[in-house]
């Protein structure tokens, strides 16, 4: 029997693939030439085979996919039409601080997953060159155009503020799967409270980090 | 030695797969529903995986894949953005509609094309399901509300000018590509723009019949 949390994380992983996929299409579009196009589309094509193995475990799992995507579709899309890149630039950061705080958060909690679903899960997450990629160009952006860091240290803190507050929603409405990163299970609400503030508190550090990279304010 | 005209034809298909891997992605974005919007995936993915064939085709025959893109990519820019789909249905009618033309034209030169440059045409053009996947939505959306077709008959009519004008263009400027589908060789300008004529006549009635497949006025 794979437990509620298990397939609501699976279900999440799958939605968050098929968007990842869609966004970085997207992002494809604004590229400045032919060989950055290739590249972003190539991660996209990644992205959606990833979306595909996790669909297939749910199914192996005798879970319908779609059903198990179901519950998080509207909190991922708010995220993905509230933040809407305006340029290549701000896609690609999106890209790196989405993917960066995604994986920070799976490897809080793949310690209290099946094993087979754990591995599955970081393989889906292996970064399919997208971090480096994004870590290239906006440096060279800013090196030829300081000014630009502004914008995206902002764009950067709009980012971390609006998955922070989704993500809350998400766990305040999926207890099976709240519980899965704020143990120990059966604690009190005040307990899991705290819990949640130092996890969010982890994943700060972790964002701050990835800005430092770029030279960028978080 | 490759003939130029074949270089052409490949950079055209090249550039061609993978606007169309960027169209479906963003197709996908408009599904109304999951399994649409994995369908859709899937295709896209599929899509950008004959980009990279075509691609690495050209890579082998010593040409640069992104300079062989280039002559294309305005008229094929043109194109796709003068005729943003507004909905879903657009975008599958727009699919259906692109893909069968391109698919004509693509036969219609594929006799004087060498083999394995022609071989590899014919495997980069097979349908990835597409067509019988607008087919059969379109269809259900006119069955459900009838008053549609109307808007999606002048929908394939503007789209269909638009290949035909864009088509002219590209041939315009590149006489290799064109002296392709525009034999015997070496004829005089008026015979060729009776052969234009002609063939367009052919694709014409090629779009006439996967209009009518789906109850519509072409």
């Amino acid at each position: 029997m794979t437990s509620p949390a298990e397939i609501d994380l699976l279900g999440v992983l799958a939605y968050g693939e098929l968007v990842a996929f869609e966004r970085t299409a997207a992002d494809a579009k604004l590229a400045p030439n032919l060989a950055d196009k290739a590249a972003l589309g190539a991660m996209a094509a990644a992205e959606f085979g990833h979306y595909e193995k996790v669909s297939a475990h749910l199914a192996k799992l005798g879970h319908d996919p779609f059903q198990a995507m179901q519950p998080f579709m509207e909190p991922l899309n708010q995220f993905h039409n509230s933040l809407t890149p305006r340029d290549w630039l701000e896609g690609l950061l999106k890209a790196y601080v989405g993917d960066g705080i995604t994986n920070d958060f799976y490897r809080e909690i793949s310690a209290h997953i099946a094993t087979e679903t754990a591995n599955l899960v970081s393989e889906v997450l292996a970064d399919v060159g997208q971090a480096n990629f994004s870590i290239e160009r906006i440096r060279q952006a800013i090196a030829l155009d300081p000014k630009v860091s502004g914008r995206l240290a902002l764009w950067g803190r709009r980012l971390m503020g609006e998955m922070i507050s989704q993500a809350t929603l998400v766990a305040a409405t999926r207890p099976a799967l709240q519980e899965l990163f704020l143990r120990p299970s059966g604690s009190d609400a005040a307990t899991s409270a705290t819990e949640l503030v130092v996890m969010i508190n982890r994943l700060t550090v972790g964002h701050a980090k990835r800005m430092d990279v770029l030279g960028l304010a978080s």
